[in-house]
């Protein structure tokens, strides 16, 4: 095959054979395709798409570019959970204790944060002595004892993804919907799940801004799952707001200690979105026949302090110094909190959440290049949320700080991502489609 | 400015400020932009077009990424012509000298062949001792004795065409007309000459193979051309079948020294569209009044032999050796030369240029990779044109080569590119338009 021949066919909006798209994903591995052969390709995609079809064949070409897992010799379905990225949103440390605490079987692999968006291994590095690093026989050691584990992926998991996102980051084709479902669909089916539920995050802060683009890629996702042999369950939730209360690793480890300690209600959006998810959980993993059975099951996890316990020991199994879970304060110890109030009385109208992201990789929460280092201590911790009302005298937020730096920088950002109005804005929807 | 955010910018269909084409095009010199980056853009314009605004500031930002020569100097109207690239096309060779046989001040600026299309550089050094390398002030001196020079460009002549041409072979993104004016009329521009003469060439061995495209791509370079300043006429000519009946380095400029010496009739295609083009390079000179007046004197400088001795003075002024101008057989000797028979009685009803020049690339006339190098004296020479009576008796063509280690395959080609047909066809039509 001639590879310019190739890049033309998707240029002309033709549809790529299998062996067309292994001699590309192949190549690019093996370094016979040029990296700006796959970028001229992958724009090409953006804007001639790619049939279902493709997806599918691509996204099986790239999860057999490297090693595969295979959990079978764990008892029980495993079921993995991914979200598409956002700001606050801190659901993996929540729902996944909640469901190994009702038997579940959870072996998940998980990403770093990039750009605005947090992720959960920087969060379980927030624990001292954490090592998200592990060998595959030790991670199904944990989840065989504790019915969970969570941590990064190994180094040769789907390499032409991570080949194809770098490309991707610095080539204006990370928007694609058939690249971004491969590429996440890929990663899933190679780490070994017999179910997948994905949170397909909508909105400001989300890498989908709008809804029908959300509804597109989640049933894509799920479409890819489907035919290659894992039941697939994608969660349209909104992100036109942080989703929960904290943004930096430390402070949205103790968020989620706080939920898994029954200190924040039930109706809060954070574990709302947690019990919504952990029922397609339980759903697919036959833990439960019926949508309230499975919430009933994840509230008496919550309550009982069964799901804390299972967070604790698998932190505590890999290194974690419980002292940190026991006392979540010293997670965000920083050398100073600044508090931000509002120029005017009135109500949070909007949130600009991927700005949010943004302050809180400036104040050295994320990354803003992935060569940077992060700092788990710092970052936003929210007072008010969207739709309630704030004063110039009762601060909306928090930074936990150690360096003032880009902390101009970040207020800036803060002040502009939030819009103060007269009249209390509508509420938003939360969830917005399961598509199964 | 950030990179991505220009990629994603023409990705969405939007138009590009001359400060952003002067980023992305300085970048890609300074190394700043990368390979990768640049590859999914050219894509992004394949796809999404530019105006005409934006495909002028483009041809400005990459003429002025390095030297442009300054031609002031020279007396009278500096008039350039160029070819977008055909089979057995050697017009440069043949209506330069008759140009400036009328008096005109032909200073051009010349490439190599690259694919299938043959280059005017490598039939410059079928001729032994021409250098086409030269200081510009010698090249100067040449065009002032003599008023006519062809020679390579200066090695740093619109560094950014060099780079984004290396980069749109590889990456399917050649056959973009923005960006193929951009890089003609950059390269046109930078030369210096005062007016342009383009021959946009239309048919299966050109490189735009549609009559509308070709016209498209002519109409945008004459805009180009007029808003930047030089007055630009573009001629819309044939290219279903090999211009003249050499197709090879050494072959085309005997070719062009037997036309210029008389020895080819002035109805010849290859005289006839030679004959177009001079006429607006007079026209344009301001060395003609009308197209009579300037084919006329065309026709005189041919029939004097006065453009044959500009062509002998340029050749001899360049090192070469004059014993091969007055006596071109000396070009084409090569170990064999192998007749080629039609498998049936009938007419050549179709010719597919574009595999004939690679079957003469086979032979070593041209490249297939820019690191090959070219054998002078190999190529084919038609013995029948299009619309001609064949038979199994008589050659359709012969092929001069030195080596059989590709024959075979080359004889392959030929004999698919050439259609036997019953009935005699319909002419074809030499020069569709003129767009000025």
């Amino acid at each position: 095959m001639i590879i310019t021949e190739l890049i033309e066919k998707k240029r002309d909006g033709g549809e790529m054979t299998a062996e067309e798209l292994d001699f590309l994903v192949n190549g690019l591995v093996n370094k016979e395709v040029e990296d700006c052969q796959m970028s001229a390709w992958m724009m090409a995609v953006c804007l001639s798409g790619m049939t279902d079809r493709e997806t599918s064949d691509l996204t099986m070409t790239m999860m057999r570019s490297g090693d595969t897992v295979d959990l079978s010799d764990l008892p029980g379905i495993k079921v993995d959970k991914h979200s598409t990225g956002g700001v606050g949103d801190t659901t993996t440390l929540v729902v996944a204790p909640l469901v190994a605490a009702c038997g579940g079987t959870v072996a998940k692999m998980s990403g770093r944060g990039l750009a605005h968006s947090g992720g959960t291994l920087d969060k379980l590095e927030s624990v001292p002595g954490v090592s998200v690093e592990q060998p595959l026989e030790r991670f199904k050691q944990i989840v065989r004892e504790n019915g969970l584990a969570v941590i990064g992926q190994s180094a040769n998991l789907v390499p032409a993804d991570k080949k194809m996102y770098a490309l991707r980051d610095v080539t204006g084709t990370v928007k694609s919907i058939p690249l971004i479902a491969s590429s996440i669909m890929s990663k899933k089916l190679a780490a070994g799940a017999d179910a997948i539920v994905l949170d397909v995050k909508t909105g400001n802060g989300a890498f989908m801004n709008t809804l029908e683009d959300s509804r597109e890629l989640a049933a894509q996702m799920v479409r890819i799952g489907d035919a290659l042999g894992r039941k697939t369950v994608a969660i349209i939730t909104d992100m036109n707001r942080p989703l929960g209360m904290a943004i930096g690793n430390g402070l949205e480890m103790k968020e989620a200690i706080d939920v898994l300690q029954g200190r924040i209600p039930m109706t809060d959006p954070l574990v709302s979105v947690c019990l919504t998810l952990g029922t397609q959980m339980l759903l697919l993993s036959k833990l439960a026949e019926t949508r309230e059975e499975a919430e009933a099951k994840l509230k008496e996890a919550l309550v009982s302090g069964m799901g804390f316990m299972k967070l604790r020991a698998m932190l505590k199994a890999l290194g974690g110094d419980t002292r940190f879970v026991d006392e979540p304060e010293l997670l965000v110890r920083t050398s100073r909190i600044i508090p931000v109030y509002a120029d005017k009385r009135g109500y949070i109208g909007a949130i600009d959440a991927k700005q949010l992201g943004l302050a809180a990789c400036l104040l050295g929460a994320g990354r803003l290049k992935k060569e940077d280092s992060v700092d788990p201590a710092v970052g936003i911790l929210m007072n008010k949320r969207y739709g309630d009302a704030i004063s110039e005298s009762d601060p909306y937020a928090y930074l936990y700080v150690n360096s003032e730096d880009r902390l101009e920088e970040a207020l800036e950002l803060i002040n502009a991502a939030v819009t103060v109005t007269d009249e209390r804005p509508d509420e938003l929807p939360l969830v917005y489609d399961i598509i199964e």
